[in-house]
């Protein structure tokens, strides 16, 4: 597995909370942010500003995805790189489960 | 146990996502709203907007608690009324643990 996104991003990611059931991670900042190749568990994603986002897996596949304010997505683990896109800051809580 | 959260209180708990690993309410309203006794299981809860509550334990005992925008909790498992209080709408994403 790749590394961890607040060793490998720590421009990107920051720990909220964490106990022995959930690490509660913040996420986000300016368009054209990325981050090296990462891993995370099974996660709820909250977005808390419109945040615009471009993914790329191992394999060199990418998907883009957007999350507006408030808006929760689930999310299977994964390995990938983010990049921010759009034009506004993006901003993201994930709820990482053990 | 007390009832449900989207059963007891539907003008306050929507179901926003379910899964085998989580299940994610948004909650909130206008200030004054109650909802009748209910539980949660242990919960990460994240504010969209600031807000302020009191809850009351089946004890009789009551606290109070305020989440800024964007601020997150981490919640035990809990039974309780709860009243929005302040003075704008509150609104929280609740992320409840299976």
């Amino acid at each position: 597995m790749a590394g961890d996104p607040v060793n490998v991003a720590p421009h990107v990611y920051k720990t909220v909370l964490e106990n022995d059931r959930v690490r509660v991670l913040e996420a986000g900042g300016s368009p054209g942010l990325i981050t090296g190749m990462h891993s995370h568990p099974n996660q709820v994603a909250i977005a808390l500003a419109d945040t615009k986002m471009k993914f790329t897996f191992p394999n060199g596949e990418s998907a883009e995805a957007e999350l507006k304010a408030g808006e929760v997505m689930y999310l299977e683990p994964v390995e990938h790189t983010v990049e921010l896109l759009g034009s506004e800051e993006g901003r993201l809580i994930l709820v990482e489960l053990k």
